[in-house]
Parts: structure tokens; C-alpha cells; sequence
């Protein structure tokens, strides 16, 4: 069988890498072109020499004609600059966007936390938001372009997801590693300081909570979200408090449980026990666990590593659905880093 | 003027090591025993190669003994075991118990949450809990012995305490560093997975809750409290979402600020700007902040060097004030460790 | 194709698991058996939630009985207790031990670092020392039971390696990360201290000694080995000083080069370039580099996952030589996770 | 007694901050100036949220009118910048320069290691270089001007001097914190990779390497120095292997011990026993060990925290020595930060 051939767009960052990453796992997958506007034809370990081995150069190919030479192009440019990349595309190769250009739906909202207008607000509606366990497999087989989700929101989202609509407000701590801001050195991430530090920023501002309101089917007056810096590289470990309009009797877990039926990435912890961040390291997976709080508070925690769950692998994930393959493969045999 | 005499029984953990080294910096105080019934007569580097430079001996002196030739006797020893010490010392000498035993002042909910009965039921109306913050000052400064608080609750408590008996309810998470856990390795300390690891224990069954509840007055029912390791050493991020019974229009940092007036060690935020668990280590200081977030909420956070604001550095303290020194002397001028 | 079928006897430790992680990911095995004495027929993610994921069982099947139902058996367990085993299985089934057992092929030499006798001391000639890149492709091929380094051992004998008969003598720092020192918590592991430490221990007496001096033609007196603990959880970084009886015109890094041509899993620095410990994290992957110092002193530095080419990875590498498969299968894709 | 006022020119660096911390906790000391060409009268709690409990200003006083106004005068400029602000105050002021400016005594050795010309070249015979463990206390005593030893360079000199004049060569590996490389984040201080990597730099062409040499009475021919990156953030941990000319019985520990006799910072480990970097945080000890190795070799380690021994805290040695106070003063009661 012919392999699927992969273009990324934007190679450079830490979201290009870990794509490379995993592709070059993925059995069914032939890297085409690995492009970069700030490199010309460079053997790509000579910039990062973890890959060393590998014989493949970074170019500067326009996304166009690196479209017209694969069968799917993953774009992993900063928001803002993806815009007018996937309107180029959209519709003559199957695409999927890893920046928060097309994951609103509204041009207004886009307008308000990313503060440019939007370029393309038609487009907003028919590229498909591509968080398989809450949108469903249907919608991801069918598009031709794919938003990938951003790490916190998708996170906070699988935490709401299973009380959708029955929410009455949400307070969520998520505390983020330090990959999570990218590849840019900055005084956030400073190591002599991050080392040892926990910080919160953004606190009620944080550009994924129109997505987070959406999954949980409510308005941003009935959330608190506290994003915050942590003393890690990979991983976001989230805390949310959820109380429901309507209690009912049924444990939260198995609530749970119903709802992320069929995801084969979402494991849902035992009763009691707690997730752990170290247990997903490097993996597709998301573990959650869901217990019942005083005052009919629901507790709700989970982890997922940033990079993959909540970047490359959900992407890999779509990929698999559009092209008709287990949303599984080259995903499930990638065990967590353990320890 | 003749200095302090000193005496730590229970010096081997990091409780009693942290005591030391804060003492060794006090200006006014001098060491008279530094005990352990686990060694004899043993040079304290010998123990402890941190300590090389010391000319001081650990003995195996009974409590009693030290208590003669002391002005204030500090006790780090484990709960249960300090329960009878104090019984045995109080009253005849100035003293500060740094275990759980004398926190609470109900057998019962003791009992209930540390699992044996209390021996001296009715010295826990004695014993002074010593939060200078919260329960005033004059009640330390007239106190024969002290409770000292729990790392956890002081913090929480710190959070609460401005809006006490206006609370509807608090959902809090702390994350801790891993000295909290003591000096004894085990599993949820192990360095391969705790170096980049969170995860909670005890979420609501921490035994740190009934001192919380007392300083917002508020029942267990009203809390939900999720303790969490975090992947550093020292230091406790907590972060708190608290329901008021009555909304009020006053920004919620003014009123913390009103209420820790004339409490050096706590620094209030400046509006809008996040407290950050690096800027406290290895001090006395406790950094808090507070604002108006959705939903009439307060979100809370503060920050704490849990061997020293949470241990050692408010024992010391609470020592200044039963002495009539500045609550301030010995540890104003111990700067955090930055970075 | 039938798929070879694996068996891990001592599942439970770090080299256990990720020889599992390994065997996952690696297209042409499938699991046999997973075993350990101390549990009876659990389901792995009870033990492990990282692997929740799984249905796998982890069983006290014997050896023998393990051994009859596979094609090849890991052996993960302490040594010591492999001795026995080893002896027992040896031309039974292809049988890649990682304990220490028979890594050295003098009983006498063994009985001075382990402080036992050796019950087979016969065998230790038969069992393959299983380092390809020093020892050879052919006699890992044409083995039936492999001895598998040691991870200190491993990376310094790469350093040695090139030179080797012409070593007038050596000295290495080595720097290990935690996971080393294995699963059970410990002093030197407790994450309070380790997480900012950095400290020897059994300098020139370390049980890998004997190992690296083979691979360098030298005697014990002629290297000074000072194996280090260091404050992460994965990778060893060595530094090695070598004196040479002969000086050479040729830069050392062309030796080298020379020496690894045909090992895909060693990856030379250019010249002037140096090894980072974060670009091999997770991969099997050693990075090497040498240049010339001051007064005819070569200076090599590696880096490798000391639980993946220090212990798991290069046994699938043997696995793979001795099935007749290419060397690099199941390995070469899986990228280090950076960052 | 009035105290001693000093001043800091360049306070926002970390060797400006550790200064002014170790100057809060000295008795004998208080702060006239604390300067920064940057900032225009600003609270130092602004810039810097751990030290909000301080009323003191940053301000952009000339180190001129500083100067008049305090009795000695620290510089925590960059190098280059301090040349001509040393030259406008020596003898005008006692002066302690932080800076690499005037460690050599040489204008030629200068140029080659830093770049650019020293446009004082004869005052660099009149500034003492400030190290009393190895040039003795009475230069510094009598110094009008001194120059603070480089951390990387006074760590390798502490283990070099007890046997200078007699090293045939000596191969150094010193791994550092990341507050070695200042308070300006850059790709070798990024978090991300930071936290888990290990990678040297400079080997053998390190500005500290002219120090060194001196110290041992050696060439840059006999030394091969390998500066190293480490996953923390304070702290120097080095292993140096010394051969010496001539082979000596007594052990070289005791060379040390006599070395180092009347030096209180100076902590030798009994014998067999390792140093440990978290034994030495935060505090301005250094400990050392020494012992003999395969092939007349010395294996000497040591460890200090790169800001306070390695740099601050030595620059209040030669201050407390410049005035007549005992070398201890301020700084023997700050015990290491343990854990």
C-alpha cells in the first residue's frame, strides 16, 4: 500500500518537531516536504542535532507547492500567519492547522482574544474543529481542513465535556510545562527561576477560554480559568471544580465513562484514585478521573501531555480519521515515557 | 543582654533542621540542646554534612532534662508521639509543638482525623494555636505553649481569613513541594518521577482541613480541598475559588489588605499581578493576592516556603512575640533565596 | 510473517518496563509473558497506570514454562538472581540477560565487585558480552544467550572503544540521572535533596569497572572512574580524559568515526561540536564527540538514555542480530523526545 | 558603632541581588545606594516582587557621587563596562570589583580571553585579587581596590592551590547552575531543554581558565578545563584529576587540610566521604575532598553556590577583611539552604 505523504508546514518550532516526531513512527506515513521560511535547504540535523540521523532537509518549498506534492499538509505556524496559509489551501489538499486561527467559529470572538481581525470569517465555519472525543469522528472524516485544538482548552474541555449543557459554572487551575510557551527563550523561561517556580498569568484572559466555554455549553461568566506556569518540560495537569445545574445520583466517573466510549486515548482513572502527570509523558493519552466534591461539587482532574495529546497526536488523530485509518495507528504502540 | 536559650527536641527532621537554621541567624538566641532519641552524643555534621562547620552535639537528652536548661523549648517530633511531651512540659517552660497534636481544639475531630484518640483532651483549650496572622497577637504573647500551624492550612487559612464568616464556600488547590513529605524517601518522593510529576492525595480527607474550616468558619461541607505534589523542593502554590454570602463592591485586596495590617510577613499583590512560589524560598514571607473573578467569585492565590512561613519561620515567630521581641527580629533579614 | 514472541521475566523494574515500552512500539514482536514472582496473574495498568491502556497481565510463570512458549526471554531481574536462571534457560530458548550476572567472563573478577561466588563460572564463557558496536555483529548473532552491559559501562566503553590497545590511562566523570538507581526509593533518590544535587559515589570502585577496562585494553590502574549522581531522571553524560602511548596526527574524531562506521545508533559530533544530554532522551541513540586537549589528552564526551542504549534498547538491539533482522528495527524510529 | 555603608553599582543582575541579600542579613552594614543606569528612582519591590517588604530605591546615582557617599563600593557591572568605573574610583574608595575586569594581571592575557584591549593596564598590579584562601588575608586587607575571583575559576583554584608548584597537569570538569549565565534568558538557559540536559561549552578556551592556572602554577598547556551545564540553579560541582611532579605519601588530604587551616569557609570531607552540592547552598561554604586514585593520580572534588562563595558572598569576606572584621562576619550564621 502506497504511504500517505506528509507535508509540514513550519517545522522549526516545538509543535513542527513533535509532529516529525510521531510521524516518523506512524507505519503508514512518508515524509515529503519539512518546510521553513528561515532556512534554505538545510540537512535538518545540523539544527537540531537530536536528529542527527536522519537524512532530511528543511526548505523553504511555499506551502502551496508543498500541498501540490502531498496528501495532507500539517501547519504549525503562529497564529495570525496561519490565516491566510489555510484559505490559500483550504480545499485542494487535506489540511490540518495546528495554530488558533480557524478553532472559533466567530469572527468577533477571534477578534476580542487575538486581538487582529479576522481575514477569512466565511472560512471560520467550514474548517472543522478537530477534538475527535467531543465533536465525533463524522465531522473529522468528512472535512478537508482540520483546527487542532489548543493544549489547555482541549484539556479543559475533556474535563466538561461528559456535564455539557447541565453545567452551572466551572473553576479550572491548569498548570502547564514549560514547552508549552515554545521554542523562544524568554524571561517566563528562564530556567534559574522557572526551575523552582509556579506562576499563574492570564487569569480570566487566557486566549483558549472561548474555546473551553464551548464544550461546556456555557457562557464565559461561568468561568473561572486560572492558567499557570509549572516546574516541568512536558504536560499540562488540570484541577476543575464543576458545579452542575441538576445533580443527580449517577457517580461523575461513570457519567464519564459514557461519554468517552469508543476514545481509546481517554482513560478514565478507577474510583478514588488519582491521575498523575508522569503517566502520560510522550503518549496520546489523556487520563482523567471524576469524583464527587461537598456541596455537590464535582472534582474533576486530568493530564495529558502538551506536545502530543494536546498538539501533535491529536492532529495524528485526525489524520488517521480522514484518511480512513484507526484513529489509532501509529498513536496506541507509542507507550508513555515512564519514568 | 543574655541571649535566649534554645533547645529543639526532635532535630533530625527537616522541620528541626529548619528551626536551626534559622535560630543559628537569630540574633538574640542561643542553642542549649538539640536532641534525638535515635543518636547519642553524636556531632551534628557528622549527621548532617550541611552542618560540618558546627561545633554542636546531638544528645539523646529527655525533653524534660532540656526543658530545665531552657528558656523555650521547640518540639519537632511526629504527632502522637509529641502529644505526651507537651502534657509533660507544659506550663514549665515556654513552648512550641511543631506537630499536628495540639492544632485542633476537639478531641473528637481530632480523633477522627488522626486516627487515635487524644490522650490530653482537655490541654488542647490550653495550647495556643499560633497564627499571629489570624489569631492576633496577644494571645501568642500570652500563650505558656503553642500549636504550631500546618503548612497546608496556614496557607489556606491566609486565604481565607479576610472574608471569614462571609464564606459560602472554598475550592482550593495547594500544590507542595516535596520536603513537605518529610526525610524519609518513599514512592511519591522517589526523584525519577516526582522530578516531573503532580498528582493528588487525600482530596478532601487531608487531615489539614479542620484547621481550615476554622479560619474561614466554615463547615467541611463548605470545602473542597485537593492537595497535590508538585516537582520542587520547597514552597506551596495554593489556589483558592471563594463564594461569598454577600457580594460586596469593594475589590477583595483591599479587604485582605485591611485584614493583615500590621502583619510584616504577609506581602499583598499589587492589583492584577500573580504571586510566584519563587519569590518566597527560603524565606518568612507569604505572598497572597486576590481579585474579582467571574460569577461573584474570589480567586485567591498565595505562596509560602512551607519548611519556613510553614514551619519553622511562624514558629520563631510566634517564640519573638512570647518573648516581647518583634515578631519581625531574626528573620525580616532573611531575604528570599533568588533565584 | 509470524511475529516473534517475546517474554520479560522481572517485568516490575525500570529495565522490565522499558523493555516493554520498546517491545510495544517494535513491529515484528508480540508479547509472550510478563513475569513476576511477587504478583499473581494482574492486569498491568492495576500496577501501572501508565499502561491502563493495556490488556496484559503480568503472571508468576516460571522461566522454564515462560521459556517454552517463546522465542526469546529478557531476563530483568536483579543479579544475583539470574544466575541461576541464566543457567537453567541457556540453550533452551535465545535468552538476552540485563543483570550483571555474566557480563564479566572471570569468576574471580565477578566474585571481588559482587562480592559472590559464581555458581556457573563455566558458562560465563558461553554467554555473549552483547555490545555490537564493540564486540561485533557476528558473535551476537551467532549467540544463544546474551549478557547486556552495563549503562555506566556501556557509555564509557563507546569512549574507550577506538583506542583501544593504545590507552596509556583514563579518567571519566560520569553523570547518571535517578532512574539508575531503579524503582525502589532510596536516600540517594529522595527527591528533596537529589532534585539540586549533584554527588559521587564508589569512585574506583564501582562494579562496572571491570567492564569498561576490557573494552579498553587497560587495567584498573590505569583509569580512574568517578560514577556521579546528577539531578535528572534520564541519561548518563560522561567526560573522558585519555592519554594515548602513541600520539597521532589524525584528530581523534576521525578514529572514531572509523571505529562506528556500520553502528547506526552512534551519531559522532562534528568536530567542535558537543554532546547534549537532551537530544538522545527516550531514543537509543549515543552521541559522541572527541577532540584534542591540551598536552596530547584526548577529551570525549557521550551521552546516552541510560535505560534505553544503557540497558533496553541495546538488548532489542541484539534481539533483532540474533533473529536476523536488521539491526535498527524498532528502534531507529523512535526519535528522542525533545524537548 | 556606626555601620559600614556600602554601596552596589548594577544591582539588577543576580550577583547585584545576592549581594544586597547577604548584605540585609550583615550586622555591620547598611545600604546607601543601590544603582542601575537603567532605572530612574524606582522601589526595588517594583523590579523585583521578592524583595516588596523593602523601602529602598534603585536609582541611577553616578557611581562617583555613590561613592562619596558610602565607605566601600560593590560593582556587579558586566566586564568592559567596569574598566574605566574602577579606574575613576580606586583610591578613592574602598572597591570591590565583581566584574572579570581586573582578575588578570596581565593587559596581553586580557585581551586574548576577553576580546578587547585594557585600557588600565597598570592598575591591574594595584587591584588585589580578592580569594584569601589562596593570596592570603593581609593583601586584602591592605587593598584599596580588589577584584572578585570568577566562580567557575575560584571553585578550580580551591582545588589546585594546596598542591601549586607542584602539578605536572590537571584535567577539571566543573558543571554549573544556570544562574551562572546571569539574569538574560538565552537558548542555553530555555527551560525546556535546560531542566533535562547536560552539555559543555568553551572547553578549553573559558575565561576563567587564566585564573585557574595561576592558582596552580601551571601553564594553559598542563590544564584541559571543561566547563559544563548542569539541570539546576545554584551551584558549581567539579572533579579535578591532578598529577603531581612529584608522587608524596602523606595523604592529599592532609596537604589540603594544612592548606586550608585558619580558612572557615573551607570545609574538607573526612576521608572517603563525597562532597554534595545541595550540602552547600545558599551559604558561602565550599566543601572539598581529596583522594588518591589509580596511578599516582588525585581525585579532588569540590562544590560551592556559584553566587554566594563563587561570588557575593567571597566579595564580603574581602569586605569584612577591608575592615578590620572578622572574615565570618555576616556570613558563618547563613547556613546552607537543606534541603
Amino acid at each position: 500500500m502506497s504511504k500517505i505523504r506528509v507535508s509540514i508546514i513550519g517545522i522549526t518550532g516545538y509543535t513542527g518537531l513533535e509532529l516529525l516526531r510521531l510521524l516518523l513512527a506512524h507505519p503508514a506515513v512518508e515524509i515529503a516536504h519539512l518546510t521553513s521560511r528561515q532556512h534554505e535547504n538545510t540537512q535538518i540535523g545540523t539544527l537540531y542535532p537530536h536528529l542527527a540521523h536522519l537524512d532530511l532537509a528543511i526548505t523553504n518549498t511555499s506551502p502551496e507547492e508543498a500541498a501540490r506534492d502531498s496528501d495532507v499538509v500539517f501547519l504549525a505556524l503562529p497564529h495570525k500567519t496561519a490565516q491566510d496559509v489555510v484559505a490559500s489551501l483550504h480545499g485542494k489538499v487535506k489540511l490540518i492547522d495546528l495554530s488558533a486561527d480557524y478553532r472559533l467559529d466567530d469572527a468577533e470572538i477571534y477578534e476580542k482574544y487575538y486581538g487582529i481581525p479576522h481575514n477569512h470569517p466565511t472560512l471560520l465555519q467550514e474548517v472543522v474543529y478537530g477534538l475527535p472525543e467531543t465533536v465525533g469522528r463524522a465531522p473529522v472524516t468528512a472535512a478537508q481542513s482540520i483546527a487542532n485544538p489548543g493544549c489547555f482548552s482541549l484539556l479543559s474541555q475533556l474535563l466538561l465535556f461528559p456535564f455539557k449543557g447541565r453545567i452551572k459554572r466551572a473553576n479550572i487551575v491548569a498548570v502547564t510545562g514549560s514547552s508549552g510557551a515554545g521554542k523562544s527563550p524568554g524571561e517566563g523561561t528562564h530556567h534559574p527561576v522557572r526551575n523552582h517556580n509556579m506562576k499563574s498569568y492570564n487569569i480570566n484572559g487566557h486566549r483558549h477560554i472561548p474555546e473551553i466555554i464551548r464544550a461546556g455549553d456555557i457562557t464565559a461568566e461561568q468561568l473561572n480559568f486560572v492558567p499557570t506556569s509549572g516546574p516541568f518540560t512536558r504536560g499540562i495537569f488540570a484541577t476543575a471544580f464543576i458545579e452542575l445545574k441538576d445533580a443527580e445520583a449517577r457517580p461523575p466517573a461513570e457519567t464519564a465513562r459514557a461519554a468517552y466510549k469508543g476514545s481509546p486515548f481517554i482513560r478514565i482513572m478507577p474510583n478514588g484514585e488519582a491521575v498523575a502527570l508522569a503517566n502520560v509523558t510522550g503518549s496520546n493519552f489523556t487520563d482523567l478521573s471524576f469524583q464527587s466534591g461537598a456541596d455537590t461539587m464535582i472534582i474533576a482532574q486530568g493530564v495529558l501531555d502538551n506536545l502530543v495529546k494536546g498538539a501533535a497526536g491529536t492532529a495524528i488523530q485526525n489524520m488517521n480519521l480522514m484518511f480512513g485509518l484507526p484513529e489509532t495507528d501509529g498513536l496506541l504502540n507509542l507507550s508513555p515515557l515512564y519514568p
